[in-house]
């Protein structure tokens, strides 16, 4: 799973001290000046192309520069707040309220409405949000843009706007190509292993928007299975045997990828897993089972924040010591139970600390199984010792189970898992409220 | 020319008292109540769809106790307005700013965003604001859900994500009966009619959303002819010859119809009619003139306005005057500098009192020809007494046209009708501000 | 069912004496030999588009003398078919019969090859050929000519090649106008006659070649039920009630159109038929049943053909008899039975003299009903006194019922249609070998 | 180029000794029987793809002897063929030599025509052809099989029914992984390579039959360059620079290739390479240039022949001799001459002994110019010691060279080719009629 948009993105550039605009900047902040204050529409797609095009040319110094003019210039007027504030407090009309909410309303949502009238517009303002979202860190006065463009995005990409489209080896090269540079959670190594992810026995489903024709907005990859599978290796081997996928019982989701940056915040994700559950299941009416196997992606650095554990960092320091089956079997008896623990009761407020759990329990499925070396490449035993776990999609307990969590955070787990997170181990189990984790 | 949009609608029923919503308008609201609260979005497309559902299944009674409540019910909280306009009163912070954003914000453009993931969500959301819009003048009260959706419905109808096609006789059945069910400036006769007007010296374009695949948004159409048409009625004859459109010199647009009264405030017209010239122009190189042949919806009322024409409303009200050779030209003789005082100097606010005047001129187009008996059907003696106009749409000229125009109202006329509303007929022409017109 | 293909087509014009070719006939013969001649392939598009023009300007009578000269300068050489003919009776090699099969080829399979290449070929070639087979009586010398473009059309409209395409609202203007146009059981009395037919609980599909994308080539239309219809108007009603389709329970064939004239001696009747059968199968578990409710066009000439029912014709001749009571129950009394005796034992060689008897029974359809006015439109009372008849498609039996009928042309008919055969009434039944019926 | 499917195709297998059809190859010819024995056409479809699947599951050796068994038992009757050409030598009327052909007719052609009613019969059949032809040298008798084979298959590929499609990396990767597959003449490295084929300054179209959707015909390289090329190497290479295409002034063709071994002898390459020549001429009006960057298949194979070059071969077979300077430039002034005398004077029967060159000179194309170590990869080098020529396609002229070459074969060439060939180099050069020359 990739997350990252719930947890964190790639580090900041370092800090910049006060900027004066390039005359580049200038140049593309008049045009947009010159598209907002036409006062018909005349050349309104021309003019747009014209100002998304000079902000385009704009080096990485004169974006910054472009980006506080368009706090500097384009943010609501303060003294009209004011004042529609004071006649809606006189009097709270609806005529009132309409105008306060005229007066709040940021002109920049009006300059970008416009500038999606260009051709492309659309996926040039996903970029720039993308590109604000990277340096927000250093720039946090950029804010107020970021969150116009949300507010825009998120009517434009309304889920009801949205088509759910099977990608498969019929699909143009130029989306496969992007699959392949897209995949945040288990790589795509070329050519070869992405048509093996495509064969009849696995399904890649995406979202496309109509003004993004060539680009997958997010993609889930699924492979259909007998059993449930625990461990990722052998469905991602480009040479395994491919299954009828009619004898398949199971639909295991192996991978999902929000693939625009500049949509953080706009949610996909549970739209796209209930939708293909849906769809699964009518093409294959054998498949009546639907679960992840998904990485446990906060686990090890949970381990490294409590300090008890120090015995256990020194045995996973040794280099392959998976391969060692005393060690292995040692670390197996203290690292499950210690896992059962962390994604039952480390808390990030009131919700798990591990953000693959908060999305899949938030989408009403139950924490079903831990798996021992589920995942054994580099990245895997980085993340969580190479522990993988199952969340099972049960169609009919999804509402239920979602309500229990959304109203008291209570997470849906397979007995077997709270008996293990009872288990006594080397230390006592870090506490809900335990300050030495990590948030 | 169906400029309904921008002069007048269909007149409203009769008033009616305070309301008690039915149980089943209760019982929508209380679905939209649940689809809004839901904290996650696990069943979001299929409570969506049960609410809307709800509200269709509503009589005309119910629906109106239904807008009762969303009124009542999902309009921004009026002291947590008070009390993020006192917190950005104190301290006129961004994050104070976006708090007020949030504050004023109507639960109900939430509430329309998570309608709009049941499938068919937008077509229904569109019909709900048209019915809306045509009982707005009995229940004023409910201008905040019609203001609610126009911003909504301009985010998502936004030009940069609408598609213009053409229509023509290859075109779906179920598309094509649409256009003779919309069209509002020149009645279509039935399938042959129509069939005419989609040969091969005949265009109609349209433009469609993605949502509503087929939903013409709106529709225009032209004739290419030899020369600048002075008569609607042969362009409208279904037994008139075809022209080889490679001989044709001139694009007459003759009609363009809104075709969704709920999207009423969110422009396209100008969009297309310049699209549609950019079209044409690539297509035939050699037509290279564009106009329109166009009503003057106005005219007789604004003749009924002034007392002092009198005598001219006797002749006017004689039956088929425009058979008696001496009376037409009479009249004609009249009429037509009337015309050209009552297109440039009549007024409402600062632009022209006629709507479709306003309409052209502010898409930068010229004022160029006034045609006596251009229109002798029913409906074109009714509305203009038989005249219809001419506008020149240059490219060149489009731009500096519009900007005079936005910028100071200046009209661009040719300059025979400049001479025509200064020839002296049988009363003093009507000044700008002749407070005896309507407007 | 328009059967026409199968019993007769349009009358031909009279005769006319030798023919000298006009020049223009000349001129186009001329380019087809260019054509021809060409050793390579060069301008072999061009020259096709050219030729194909030159015969498409040729009018009524240069067309004759262009197929006269067809016939004179483009048959195989008799020479060399008798020599190939010698060299095969000397030595029936492989080599020698490839020889003679060249030489027996006619070069005119070659030149319509050729011709079609220009863009609009095939359709050109078939509309060629129906305006032969026209004419064919008054020039039966062109057979030649039909009978090499049927080995082409063959080969060029292998079902393999066809296309399935349902038909409904959705369908192009230009698609469905022509369904008006050919419809050749029921006419289609227009546009929303036409809408009717191609409702929810109505179903038409046709099959199309992909060299003519807007063409049908053959369409039949269904209609969804309750119990097996028995007379036709009421489906015709376009104003009759739309059926939830989910609820029915059998679909009746009513119509069946072979559109192109040129294509006849192409079967594809039997091939669109069942696959309907299956397709409507796979989309309507509920409806297992599948009929036709059929038109007996050869009835009411086989009884103008037996001297001995003389009285009936008196009968028969009286206006609206129908509608009176009496003469109605009579009728229907005698004709029943002698319907059942019709098209049980009237043959034309071994077959059945009734050809839309032919067309069902040898797809494996069963005799299944006789339905008394099933049919009270003018021409369903001038064909067969207003009887139709239903035939059945059980799928489970096509198969074996084809076999038994094409092997020993035994009917597979309803006992109670048996029974009536053999009723008496006012004249011995005429036996199968009866020398008095038409054939 | 690949012209295998002019002048040779892969070698063929050892021969085998008179076989007894297995079990499985008398139950698909039965299945062959049962399907064209069908008086009627109830269950073509099915037992067409029952057959077809029958013969697909036959192992190497069963098939050979189905091959058989088609030969044995479904060829034209010998004794109808003699007794129809008697009648026709008796009275050769259109009737006797209509039945004559209907008696030379193979009944394998009616058999095939309904194999392909079944689901992607047109596929197999070509397959079944391209086996066939892989194994005719060592069964000669199979050859009719072949013929009827190419009878219905240039019927059903004609051009008029082929779509031309370019291809680019919009296309889907399951048509762009048989490019890779099938290109013949200059290895496609990869996906990277393949990419770079299809950047902005490449063109690649193919011809598709729409029975065969995913599958191309013949697939057709070209570059838009500054200049006509003479190597090819820099053309391929995957790292080189994208040229902006608009400022290119000629098209190269480096690549043609056939796809389908079984559709040898059905001429798609002069169709194709026309099309692509008018097609790109309209999209860059400033292309006015085309021409192909070709190899001399046959040059060292005729050098070889030539026992008076024997010294030439010892230089040649040094090696990479190419990085010799000193070396490299003696080459070259031996080959270059012996090549133009190749090109214009060593000939099969009357045309040129180079397939590429009877390929391009028979389109009407010129040859142009003789490259020096235009490809030196190993296969260029084993084909023609690394020459590479180039033939000029001139829009205006290729009618006229065509039918000069196709009248008399006379070579169109520059005259310095001419001039070279004259040259005298260490021997005679071989004339046209030069018995050592290999035919």
């Amino acid at each position: 799973m990739n997350l990252a948009g719930f947890f964190g993105w790639p580090t900041r550039l370092n800090g910049s001290g006060p900027r004066t605009p390039s005359r580049a900047a200038r140049r593309a902040i008049l045009l947009c000046r010159n598209l907002l204050s036409e006062r018909g529409e005349v050349s309104g797609t021309l003019l747009a192309a014209e100002a998304l095009a000079a902000y385009q040319a704009l080096d990485e110094n004169s974006r910054a520069g472009f980006f506080d003019l368009l706090i500097e210039e384009f943010s609501p007027d303060s003294k009209q707040v004011l004042s529609a504030g004071d006649a809606y407090r006189a009097d709270p009309s609806p005529e009132n309220l309409a105008r306060l909410q005229a007066a709040v309303e940021s002109p920049r949502e009006e300059l970008f409405r416009r500038l999606n009238l260009a051709p492309g517009g659309t996926r040039i303002l996903v970029e720039l949000r993308g590109g604000l979202l990277r340096k927000l860190d250093l720039n946090p006065h950029w804010e107020p843009i970021v969150a116009d463009l949300e507010r825009l995005l998120i009517a434009w990409f309304n889920r009801g706007f949205l088509e759910l489209r099977r990608i498969d080896w019929r699909t143009s090269a130029l989306v496969l190509e992007k699959l392949i540079r897209y995949e945040a959670v288990h790589e795509i190594q070329g050519w070869n292993d992405l048509h093996r992810r495509l064969e009849v026995d696995r399904r890649c489903y995406a979202f496309f928007h109509p003004a993004l024709p060539d680009e997958p907005i997010i993609f889930i990859e699924a492979a259909l299975t007998h059993g449930m599978t625990d461990r990722v290796q052998p469905l991602l081997d480009p040479g395994s045997a491919v299954l009828p996928p009619e004898s398949a019982d199971f639909a295991m989701f192996y991978s999902i990828t929000n693939c625009q940056e500049g949509l953080r915040g706009v949610p996909f994700g549970s739209f796209l897993i209930k939708q293909v559950v849906e769809d699964l299941g009518r093409e294959f009416p054998r498949i009546r089972k639907f679960a992840t196997v998904s990485p446990v992606p906060g686990f090890r650095e949970w381990l490294a924040a409590n300090p008890e554990l120090a015995p256990l960092q020194v045995k996973l320091a040794q280099p392959l010591w998976w391969e060692s089956e005393r060690l292995s079997e040692e670390l197996r008896q203290e690292l499950i139970p210690l896992c059962a623990r962390y994604l039952l009761h480390a808390k990030h407020r009131r919700e798990p600390l591990d953000p693959v759990a908060r999305f899949h329990l938030r989408n009403g499925a139950r924490l079903e199984r831990i798996n021992w070396l589920g995942d054994i490449s580099a990245i895997g035993m980085q993340r969580s010792a190479g522990i993988m776990v199952n969340y099972f999609y049960r169609l009919a307990d999804l509402e239920k189970n979602h309500e229990t969590y959304t109203r008291d955070y209570h997470i849906v787990a397979a007995s077997e898992i709270e008996s293990l997170a009872k288990r006594k181990t080397m230390r006592p189990a870090p506490g809900p409220n335990n300050k030495r984790l990590p948030a």
